[in-house]
Parts: C-alpha cells; structure tokens; sequence
C-alpha cells in the first residue's frame, strides 16, 4: 500500500452581511466569511490538502475564483469534486485531522455535524475525519476578528 | 500496520510576571506565556495533534480552561493523560515533529532537555520527537514578541 | 517499511532591492525576500520539514545565519545537502507537499518549473513534489505584503 500526505492551509475574511459556513453548516453568527464561494474555509484547506497529498494542484487551480461556475458555490459541491479527482487518481482518504482558529463563535459544539456532514461527503467513516478549534489568544488577524483561518492535514492511501 | 496523521496549533501570549515553560522545562526570559495552565504552547500543540490523529477531539475538549482542576496545571500532566486517552483508543506514537515560533528567546539549545522530557512522558524512543525552532523576522505577533506559536504534526500507529 | 512525518514553516521578509528566489526559480517581482541566503522561503520550509521529519535538528541548525559560508548561498545547495543528510540515516522522499503563503506576485505559474527543479535536486519523480499557492486574502503580514510565509509537511521512508 502507498500512502502519502498533504497540508492545507486557507484564510478567509469576516464581514458584516454574510452567512458563516464552516465544515459545510450554517452556524448563527453576527459576520460571515467573504470570498467568491460560500468561504468555507475548513473545507477549502481540507480540498487543499487532499490536492497536495495526490499532487494534483490546488483549489485555485481547479475552482478558479474567477469563473461564474463558482460563484457563491456551496464549498461541498467542491469537496465531492476534490474527492472525486483524487478517486481518479486512485487514492482514498486515510485519514483528516483540520483545525479552525477563530477568536468567536465557538466551534466546538458544531464538531459532530460537520463531522458527519464531510464523512458523508467523502464516503468514509467518521472516525477518518477530526475537527478541532482553538484561538489565537486575540493576537493576529484572527485574533482580532478580521478573519477566520483553517489548517487540515490528510493522510491518503492507494493499492 | 494502521497508520494516521494529525496536526496541532497552539498560540500564547507573551507578557511580564509569567514563567515561560516551552516543551516540559522551564527557559529563563524576561517574559512568559499567559494562560490557565502553565501554558506550555509546545506541548498544547503536540496534544492536539495527538488527539486529532486518533479523532478524540481536542485539549479544550478534554481538559476546559474553565475547569479549576487545570488552573495552572503543570502541561505535562496533560501531555501524560493524552497519551493514556490515544493508548486506550489502541494507538502509540509513530513520530512527533514540532516547531516553536519565537522571536527571543533563543530555543536550539534547549531544544536536547525538551526531547528528553517529552520522550520520558510519552515512553518513547528520544529519535521518534523532533523539536524545531524558527523565528517570524519580526513580522507578526510572534515577530513583535507578543506571543509564541507552535506547529506539532504527528505520525500515530495501530496494530 | 517504516515512515515518518515531518512540518516545516518558515516566513522571511519582503524589501525593495532584493531578487525574489522561490522553489529555486527566480520570480521576476518588484520585491525580493531578505535573508542572510537567497531567502527561498519554500525550500526553507521543506529543508526544516525533511530535518524534522529524520530528527535531525533544524535547518538553523545545519546552516547558521551567522556563517560565512551560507552568505548569499543558493537554497537549491542547502537542500541538496539535506538530502544527503537524511539519505545517510537511511531515509529517502515519499512525497512533499508545500504552500505558498503571498498576496502577490501569482505563483500558480511558476509551480511546473519548481516542481521539475526540486524533484531533480532531490532525485525523486515530480509527482512526489506538490507546490501549491494561496493568499490570506490581504490579512496579516503576508496579506500586507510585508513577507511571504511558506509551509511544507513531507513523508519520509526507511526500509
Ligand atoms: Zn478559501
Ligand atoms: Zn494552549
Ligand atoms: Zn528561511
């Protein structure tokens, strides 16, 4: 068997009028992230990962920020794209481990639905898809609520 | 042979009057991490990655900073319980690689003492914990030394 | 066989009158990074990764700051020497994936010649060489065009 790894990492602005999307809920919020799609950005440094791990680019790369297609896409819509290239390739997932910095709201009570929200996406098992969050102690730009930023590290298989 | 990856980040302010604990030992410098435990961020980050390996949520998870039980609790205490939780789930650690960001104080030489502190606690072999360190160029909050961050990715094996 | 895991991060600044030298091309931009070398952030980045992940201390470590024989050195020697490093305790790539961290110049462009220019120096196939590229969409130090950050995480083999 074959394994290989990836990393991810994507920074998103919070602003006043937009909904907040994370993991691939809706959480209540009073800002939500900018950005040409939905600006989820847990998924979009999970997409990111998984790219890196089978070498095959990054999200800009396959979802341009430019192209209607994408606009204001649900960021699932581009998860099960992402698995479905790897697919292609032949990898599986192995396993995710993401992480959420976000001074405000907190993430954790929200874990378990995106868990199960990406495990059905990605067609695997929860216990293949781990969701942590911290802050940055109201240092930085996350600190001071400008924007949110997410970290995943993958773990994929072949054979 | 089951293999998973995890990744843990962890951010600490800096400020006069504090202790600063960095990887299980204590450093002589002007200033120390704020926090409810010791706030060692070295060992914060390891835990996490930990804990995001084997999808057992995270330190916040399992160990509140509301909780008075980890006021000022001693960081590797926690490193300790973790490694029980990952053991109980059937795992053992394959290797750590961390890195502490940090303008001052200089962290290289003591980078020998930490891995034998954290090798000790996790009975594990000195060459499975790697600790590095980096500085920001005195960009950033870490770069303006009002905290310290810490990166720890981690390899964990079962069966 | 037996694998490892390994996380490098490393970040430098951005000035006027420097060239700009990332993945060992050189990026035709109206700033360069500043550093004691040529400042090549990502093979920085994958240096401290490919250490870590052998256990072999830090690329600070290796190849001081304060040497006379690093001044102004091409990176591409750096990491060829790195991988001699972990190629004589017995380890050899199994793949690298590295991020980009700028708001500008655009990357994306660049990243086929990178990929062939590492792979060759490591002596690996390039698709065990992931480069990918993201912005922090004008947040933070990177987002001000203050410096360029760079994150790599790599596997390693033995066996
Ligand atoms: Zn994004
Ligand atoms: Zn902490
Ligand atoms: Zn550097």
């Amino acid at each position: 068997m074959k394994i290989r790894v990836g990393f991810g990492f994507d920074v998103h602005k919070l602003v006043e009028g937009r909904e907040l999307w994370l993991g691939g809920i809706r959480i209540d919020h009073v800002m939500g992230l900018l950005g040409h799609s939905d600006a989820d950005v847990l998924i979009h440094a999970i997409c990111d990962a998984m790219l890196g791990a089978a070498n095959m680019r990054d999200i800009g790369y396959h979802f341009p920020d430019t192209s209607a297609d994408t606009l204001n896409i649900d960021s699932k819509i581009l998860l099960r794209k992402t698995n479905g290239l790897i697919s292609a390739k032949g990898y599986r997932i192995g396993n995710i481990d993401a992480t959420v910095c976000a001074e405000r709201p907190k993430i954790n009570p929200h874990v378990p639905a995106m868990k199960a929200c990406l495990a059905d996406i990605l067609q695997t098992d929860e216990d293949n898809i781990s969701i942590k969050a911290t802050t940055t102690e109201k240092l930085g730009f996350t600190g001071r609520e400008e924007g949110i930023s997410a970290y995943a590290t993958v773990l994929i298989e072949k054979g």
